[in-house]
């Protein structure tokens, strides 16, 4: 199975890592929609949003526990951001390994598109 | 200390919940931005999503987890959905108590605000 994300999180695709743990990995976007827009992973190949099950509980909030520590790395933490995960067609899903968008450094409106 | 969050999770307040569970509180948002607008919110008082710390790592995932249920429940998973945390002022964060947004039925635009 072909996955960039997959590729990325193995080292065989570069990226502007800014965190990585054995769990996770943290990058900057290639098409970055904000001063700073950092995409979240998990290591393990998980298609998306939806298919977050129990026993990946932990480890879906510990992509939420290392985006604050992402945002306050960056210097985002204290005026704000916003944290976007897009399931499917509708949601805007683009990459079918879960991702979880990191996005500040501007006002973000409302509605979230 | 007053939470509007905290008084729903309590019953105190009325809400148009479509789950609960020991854990979590999903109800309808109250000035939706999308056909689907429902906000999962944990019984806990979290200030926001800065907060999430590693003691709540599997709390936080399972918010995402309801918010897949829910999607499914409301016929929304299929077609597609984005899950929204809003941390501080430039994320639009208007109540201090951690709430998970899942937007659906119709599609979302990019950026995401």
């Amino acid at each position: 199975m072909n996955c960039v994300f997959c590729d990325i999180a193995a080292g065989r695709r570069q990226a502007a890592i800014v965190y990585e743990d054995e769990q996770v990995v943290a990058f900057h976007d290639i098409n970055p929609q904000a001063p700073v827009h950092v995409l979240v992973i998990p290591r393990e190949h998980i298609p998306g949003p939806l298919a977050i099950a129990a026993p990946h509980e932990a480890l879906a909030g510990h992509m939420l526990v290392v985006a604050g520590q992402v945002a306050q790395d960056l210097g985002i933490a204290t005026d704000g951001y916003r944290l976007v995960l897009n399931q499917g067609t509708l949601g805007g899903q683009s990459v079918f390994h879960l991702h979880l968008h990191l996005l500040g450094g501007r006002r973000m409106r409302w509605p979230p598109g």
